[in-house]
This record gives structure tokens, C-alpha cells and sequence, in this order.
């Protein structure tokens, strides 16, 4: 089921997942990938519509956690600039924070599993906050947000960067990796977490396979993840995600490397539904599972995973038209108790999930 | 997400998933339910051709291994009995034996795994041996075997019954089942073996909830399972594979019932793919497994589940467009080891996995 890689990686072929710009007149337009569409169609969204980035980050037009900040940043930045065109409203007055407040609430809202989302949201409304407490205006905090998501954005493929190196050596030579959703390039800014060691291993010629779990309901592996591997040159088979226990019994995994959509200070993980049954398949067969966490989804303010909200999404994501009488539940994430992850990799090294509290104890990676 | 059920228990709503009768001309007709066509078309195939049976097989129209097996020797029936008025052929020559083994191996080699097919089609072509040794002409063979089917069509459903009975005692009060795959009355020729004890602690009130696994590639939880478990009258929610876990962890399942395509001499179980998996997380969990297997499936010719051939399927199960250069990978069935077995629950009672070779010594069940 396995060979050596020797096709060279090309990561000019993906694109970049987010984007903010300026249109001619000054606009900002928010860009970004629509990944439902994927793999049929290669579609990108622009909008200056904070309300339509609310609504791709719903329905999983945007989705991954490090994106999804990015896209809640942008959208609040969007009505930041724009409101002034689209509203005519150039107001600086009480009013001008209390929307601010709610815009974000609503933006924040959108998903609640991620922290990203809140994260960068409410880092972003600070900026805005300080610069009204100093007196800034209005068209003066809209330019400050602007380059306040840019360098988000550009944050995010350093740190990804940073923490596919700290990663890489966990990569044997030869190595068939198993991976869960999609923590790749798709789900962030550019380049990937998972993903993203991934790629820095595959630099040193390292990766024989990746293994994709379909992932269901949404097929975020066979949909996205086999999509960006096949572009960038890494050899990837899909399995359904019934198939990952076998695969691991017939010695064909040598480590798995999956996401986190939150990371909470004892090392618990909240990732995609199905990390969790990972996580024990793996502690039986005994293959290291590492989770690939950038500072955004770190959230040292919560002890432990039982305090993570579980998002339960639309049930018709699993099954369009169920047999009459049939029930579905539809979590859109599991807990992962740090008991059972070897290890996790950060932008500033790779970590123990009992070491995280003590390593990372300025409260964010 | 649980509550008792109060609803009666319906079986008079479940169709008979595979009959062998007579038309008015004597022509020997097999209808089946087309499961592919479920759960929005309940579709019945009627046909007198041995073929269009094997390609009934191979297409999963007719699957679960009960069935299958049924259906192997209502084919082989139907050649017998309808070669005189299709081709005309009345011979009972040494041509007789030649084609019946040619037919007979072409009727095998439709599914590779479920060991009842080969038992089943090797025991039907045996009646038809030991009378032509007795001097029996074609006319009264093909009798004989119309007669052969129908007794198997009738010991089946009391094989699942008295499976059912021996099995019930093991399902607690107000249970959450969990399931995988299809191992129901459509998957036998009626009343089913894992959901046969579901069913039969269901009349007896016993049944809260059953959690039904979809069953990536071909989905016969959320198809067959939901659909039939919910026509009986008996709650059903329809979960991602990939979500198993989190229920076992959420502590909403009290009893794992799976059915088998083949026990080894050793307890070892070959069943759908996914099955093992769900061993593992039972294991971890402390959860019982038992599996449901009726005589039909019990190989006492085969040491251990490594012996077992497993069946890989078209890749289009899984995805039937994936991105280009995407590999896919698509064993249907896998093989729990005897230790992860809690149970073998059987017609004759229920086993630990390695007393099975002690208890059914006369090398079936």
C-alpha cells in the first residue's frame, strides 16, 4: 500500500486559504477559499460584507480553527472599513464601541468549539479599543485593523512555519502518517499544522504516505486534505474512518499527527469528532499521536476538557433524508484526554501535555 | 439523548429478505430486497436467472451473510430447476456434475469473506451429488433442491430466533445498544442475528435505545439498520463511525451487539469493516461486545482470523470522484481478535471465544 516518495513537494500549488485586501477605492475585501466547494472547484469568496464572512464561517465555507480566526479578525475589520462607505456612518461616539461589541459577539458566535474565534476576535476588538481610549478616529482605527489582520495572516504562516520544524524530527524516515480532517494549509492561512509538518518532513524526503480519514460527516480528509497533499506532491490514500483501526493492526501507521481546535492548560485536546477513538486506537497499537497546536488554540484559561463547549451541528449533515422515526446526533468535536497524546507541537517546541502549563505559563504559547 | 421506549415491538412491518418460489409454469423465481435501493425504495427483485442472483450478490442488492448464503443455493436451485425450460436441457449426464460445479464455483466466488456463501452453495451442490450417485434424474435433483432452499429459508429464521433467546438475558434494562453495520432481519432471511437479540429483548421492554454506527463505504446503518430497526418499532439513532467513541466515553452505551461473515476455531471474527475498531474502544471503555453468530457462520475449518481471505471492493464505494492522483483504500471486512470478544452468542447458546472449538466440537454449530 506503500512506496517511497521521490516526486519533489510544490506548495506553489495551493492557494492561500484567507485573505484581506483593498479594492481600488479603498474597500477592504475579504477573500477566501470556499471549501465546500472543494475537490470539485477551486471558487474563492470576496466580500466586504462582514455579515457574509459570518455566514462562510457557519457553513464551512471557511473553516480550520487558525482560519477561522483569521476570518472572524477580518470580519470585524470589514465593518470596521466599511461601514463608513456602505452605512455612511463615520460616528466615533458611544455607539461606535457598543456595535463593535456587537458585531463581535455575533462574529464570535458563528462557532463555538474553536477558540481561535474568540481569540482573534477579541484581540482584534482590542486593538480597536485601545486606539478609541487614545483618542484615535474612526477611519484611523479601520486603517490600524487592516494591518492588524495583515499581520495576522502573515503570523499565521510563521508560526505554522516554526512549528512544522519543531515537529519534523518527530517524523521518521519513510514515514506513513495517518491524519484526521483537515489540518492542513486549508485550515489555516497558509502552509498547515498537522499538515505542516507534514510538508517540512516531506522537504527532507521523509514521507512515504499520508493516510487521510474520510472524516465524516463533512469529508474534510477526503474532500480537503487528499486534495492539498495530491497538489503539493505527497502520495495520499483515503480511508473511511472505520478503516483507520485496521490499517493501524497491519503495522502500515507509524505515527499520527491530527489538529486542535482547543488545547486547554492540562493537555486536553478538543479536535474534529473521531480524534478521540484515534487517540485510543492508537495508545492500543502503540503509535505516538501527536497533536499540532499553534498558539491560537491554546487556551490556558481552561483547566481541563470537559469545560470545552461541543459545537452539535445540523444532523442532515450526516444523512440528507433519514428513514422516518430516525434520530441523528451530530458532534462536531470530541475531547481528547491528555493521557492518551504522546505529545504536543507547538511553535515554540514540542511539549508533554502535563509540561504545557509549566512551558507555556505566560498564559498563551 | 436516551428514553425508555414505550412503543410495541413490530416484526409484521420487516419484508422476508430473500424467498424462493414457484411460478404457475413450475419455473423456479428467488425474489430478494434490493438493498440498495433502501431506505427510500423498499424494491423487490423477482428473477429466474442464476446469474442475474450472483450479480445480485456481488452488487450488494443482496448482502449480510445469513442472506447471501440463501441466495448462493437459491441460485445454484435455480439452474437446476430452470435450465430444462431455459436451454432446454434435460440431460443427466457427466455434463450434469461439470456444469453444477462450474455454476457452483462461479456462485462462490461473488463474495470471498462471509464464509456461509461456500458453505451453503457446497452443501446445496451436495444434495444434488448424493442423489445423482443414487440414480436420481434431473427433474427430481431440481426438486429435491427447491425443497433444500425452502428448509434453509425456515432453519434460518429459527436459528436467529433461538440466537435471539440465548442472547437477550445478556442485554441490561433500559440498554443503549450500539450497532455496526447491518446485522438484521435484512440481513438474514428474516428476524436477524445481533438485532434478532434486540429484537427479542425488545418484546421483552428491555430496549432504550439503539445506537446504529453508518457503516462507511456502503452505509448500511444509516441505510438498512435505521431503517428497519425504526419500521419495528424501536428507537434508533443513526451515528458517524467516527463518533462511536465519544458515545462510549459519554457513558450512553451499556452493550455492543455485532454480527460476524466468519468465526474462526479460535474466536477470532471476521466482520465489516469497523468492527474491529469498535472492539478496541469496547475494550478501553469496559463495554461488552458480543457478536451474533449463527451456525452458518462458525468455520471450524480455519485455525485463525489471519486465515481468513478479505474481500477489498471497488475504491467508487468510498469516494466515486476523488481529486486526481488520490489513492483509495477499501477492505470490506476486518478481522477482532478472540481476546476483544466478550461473547460469541450462537443458536446453541452463548461462548466465550475459546471455548468455541470445546462447546461445537462437531465442527459446525
Amino acid at each position: 500500500m506503500t512506496g517511497q516518495n521521490n516526486s519533489k513537494v510544490n506548495l506553489d500549488n495551493l492557494p492561500r486559504t484567507v485573505e484581506l485586501t483593498r479594492d481600488g477605492d479603498g474597500r477592504a475585501v475579504f477573500s477566501f477559499v470556499d471549501q465546500t466547494r472543494l475537490p470539485d472547484d477551486l471558487v474563492r469568496v470576496e466580500t466586504g460584507d462582514w455579515r457574509r464572512v459570518v455566514q462562510g464561517i457557519k457553513s464551512l465555507e471557511v473553516r480550520g480553527a487558525p482560519a477561522i480566526g483569521i476570518a472572524g479578525a477580518a470580519a470585524l475589520a470589514l465593518w470596521a472599513i466599511n461601514r463608513e462607505t456602505s452605512d455612511g456612518d463615520t460616528s466615533m461616539g458611544s455607539s461606535y464601541g457598543e456595535y463593535l461589541s456587537a458585531v463581535a459577539d455575533e462574529i464570535v458566535r458563528a462557532r463555538p468549539t474553536a477558540v481561535n474565534l474568540s481569540w482573534a476576535v477579541g484581540c482584534t476588538s482590542g486593538v480597536a479599543r485601545r486606539m478609541m481610549a487614545e483618542g484615535s478616529d474612526a477611519p484611523v482605527v479601520a486603517r490600524a485593523l487592516f494591518t492588524h489582520v495583515k499581520s495576522m495572516e502573515r503570523e499565521d504562516e510563521e508560526v505554522n512555519r516554526r512549528l512544522g520544524a519543531a515537529g519534523e524530527p518527530l517524523v521518521p524516515e519513510r514515514a506513513r502518517v495517518l491524519t484526521h480532517c483537515n489540518a492542513g494549509s486549508l485550515a489555516t492561512a497558509f502552509f498547515g499544522t498537522a499538515l505542516g509538518i507534514v510538508y517540512t518532513a516531506a522537504e527532507k524526503g521523509k514521507i512515504a504516505r499520508v493516510y487521510a480519514d474520510e472524516t465524516r460527516p463533512v469529508n474534510q480528509g477526503a474532500r480537503l486534505t487528499s486534495w492539498e497533499l495530491s497538489r503539493a506532491g505527497i502520495p495520499v490514500t483515503v480511508i473511511c474512518d472505520d478503516m483507520a483501526a485496521s490499517l493501524m493492526a497491519r503495522g502500515e501507521v507509524d505515527v499520527i499527527l491530527v489538529g486542535a481546535d482547543r488545547v486547554c492548560a492540562n493537555g486536553d485536546v478538543a479536535n474534529k469528532i473521531g480524534t478521540y477513538g484515534l487517540a485510543v486506537l492508537a495508545h492500543y497499537h502503540d503509535i505516538p499521536l501527536y497533536v499540532a497546536a499553534p498558539s491560537s488554540t491554546i487556551d490556558m484559561s481552561l483547566e481541563r476538557g470537559e469545560q470545552i463547549p461541543i459545537e452539535e451541528r445540523d444532523p442532515t449533515e450526516i444523512m440528507s433524508d433519514p428513514p422516518a422515526g430516525v434520530a441523528l446526533w451530530n458532534p462536531a468535536f470530541d475531547v481528547t484526554p491528555a493521557a492518551l497524546v504522546t505529545g504536543i507541537v507547538t511553535d515554540r517546541g514540542v511539549f508533554a501535555p502535563n509540561e504545557l502549563r509549566m512551558r507555556l505559563s505566560d498564559g498563551r504559547a
